[in-house]
């Protein structure tokens, strides 16, 4: 299902065949928390500035029994008339990061509702079983994400636990798919956090288990080069490999140099929602005074909706007077700078040239406003 | 400028020409109170969906000095990328409702702004030349909205000043165009309250002051349809009329049968931000829990965007998620709803059958969901 078309010293140009689509990678994914990005976005937008897949959360799209909705409704696809691919995490994320107290044991984990604090318990299978009402075309592995910092001896602990747990994704999911005749996706997650022994003893152990893809999960800044340079090289280069939460645009240059195939991010969204934007000659903030009066667009040689249609002025303006139409112009260009940059790294793989295009990307990026 | 195609009973149907084009009439207005529609409309949405006028507001505007901005970069329309025609108000219903500190005199009123508490005056001249500086086609004279209830001595001297700042206004509008080179539009408008015998003798008065059209203000509910039917019969037939603030759906098929050719209200874009949409069977309010698991349209037979999209279970996800994108689906829908209202007006007035039209409309309109 994964096709490797090009290599670049460790750099990936790979092309992903799903019953959604076609996914070329490297590529990066929005993130539809509830079925929608976050500004105003809808899938029609999506698809106007050729998206090729978005991320939906399992643990949001749970709550208030949603998926058991969605999945009588024909699915997460269906239920936001989007029909391109979808990959949803695992929940655990928000699981461990949003919920106070909870408790971890060997079968899942016990945590309370950020709606009505009521308990909820998932494990591996319950996880699956959302994923499945969801019908997105990627699951993800249900794990736990370990905090930081963390005591190696705990870390070991936990990563064998969700090895584990991986299994019991799987057999989830196969039966899942069986009962349900379904083709749904699963990729693995390697954890380990700082360590790079255990992420590499971790990579090889999932790698044996012929999973769709594998995940990058639970890094941190401490390291975070030096643990997807280690782990890549003990993931299977005939399947994507997809480092999670990732999106500043530094990171992922330096991260596809390194092998990675899918990102995934809020940033774009959230940096919109809040007058930041990208552009080949560094981020703007159009909160800032300076643009009350510039009668042209974030960037004149950007095709985007937004750039070809209003100037910094007049979405200045907006911001200033809490229109959200102002989110929804500074969202819009920042997911068309996103699929735009992508499809730049993936013509630069092609081309065997990516390392001077990373080089003068970066200088572009990185240019002071 | 204006040409009236057809009447049925007092219903007209007229053509106003315009240098931003021509407005087919009865027409609503929606608000875009700061240079968009609330809940993230842009002009361009406008466009796709046939809109021929906005209303601008002066007042929000005028303040932190926007309209000099606005003037120096080419006109409200340039600013916010609309081509169509524009009608701004005189920032007195403003200056009057959001005021809570306001001093009238002969010249104008002192006021304090709603950001900063700051003094500010304004009188004919001073919103001549903010509107002026909006270039917006047509502008409103300066008037006073006078409270209500208000007693019959002071609604006459209120009358009187009105009248002698629509003079006021008319001279500098006609010394503006002259020093600009432009020919923007002013409309006058009727006033005089619940007081039928105010609103004629000052119908008379103004109608004879030649300007490019008329409008009644300060209307309220306590007997709005007898007074709109007793002004229009001063108003000059070749000139359309407008009555400001007008928007529900009966109040305008009433208000069309007293020959009005022009409404406004902020109805639509509110109501569809809080989940209310308009069908023709009724007003539906996507909040309520039995939308939940619909997954069909809003209006099946509608074949606006969000109808051809997205499923009322999603709508109403999307507005228990908080996302904005709700807002933005039911706004739409609401607008293009009104576009479409308008239009069957103007083909029941051309085909003669309005009255028909009307009463079948109010029925359906009005069906409890």
């Amino acid at each position: 299902m994964y096709k490797l078309l090009k290599t670049d010293g460790k750099a990936k140009r790979g092309e992903f065949v799903t019953r959604h689509g076609i996914v070329q990678t490297p590529v990066f994914m929005n993130v539809a928390t509830c079925g929608a990005i976050k500004g105003g976005i809808s899938a029609l937008d999506l698809k106007k500035i050729n998206t090729q897949i978005i991320l939906g959360n399992t643990y949001h799209l749970h709550l208030r029994e949603k998926d058991k909705l969605i999945f009588e409704l024909g699915g997460l696809n269906k239920f936001m008339n989007w029909d391109g691919v979808t990959l949803t995490d695992s929940g655990g994320f928000q699981v461990f990061s949003l919920s106070k107290t909870r408790k971890i044991k060997e079968e899942g984990v016990y945590f309370n509702s950020i709606i009505d604090g009521k308990k909820i318990f998932m494990g591996p299978e319950e996880s699956m079983i959302i994923q499945s009402n969801l019908d997105s075309t990627i699951a993800m592995a249900f794990d736990e994400c370990t905090p930081f910092p963390c005591e190696k001896s705990y870390m070991e602990k936990s990563v064998a636990r969700t090895v584990r747990w991986l299994m019991r994704s799987k057999n989830k999911m196969d039966e899942l798919n069986r009962e349900r005749n379904k083709k749904q996706l699963l990729f693995g997650i390697n954890q380990g956090g700082v360590f790079e022994d255990i992420r590499i003893k971790n990579a090889k152990e999932i790698s044996e288990m012929d999973l769709d893809g594998y995940a990058i999960g639970g890094e941190t800044y401490e390291n975070l080069y030096e643990i997807v340079d280690a782990v890549t090289d003990y993931l299977p280069k005939d399947k994507p490999t997809y480092l999670m939460g990732v999106g500043k645009t530094r990171d992922i240059l330096e991260c596809v140099a390194r092998g990675i195939d899918f990102f995934d991010c809020v940033l774009p969204a959230r940096n919109g929602r809040h007058a930041r934007v990208y552009t080949n000659f560094g981020e703007l903030n159009l909160n800032n005074a300076k643009y009350f009066n510039q009668d042209f667009a974030i960037d004149k040689n950007c095709e985007c909706e937004t750039c070809r249609n209003f100037s910094r002025a007049y979405i200045h303006h907006l911001f200033k007077a809490k229109e959200i139409l102002a989110m929804r112009l500074c969202v819009l260009h920042n997911l068309y700078f996103f699929n735009n940059f992508m499809r730049e790294i993936r013509d630069a793989i092609e081309k065997g040239n990516f390392f001077e295009y990373k080089k003068n990307k970066l200088n572009d990026l990185e240019r002071k406003n």
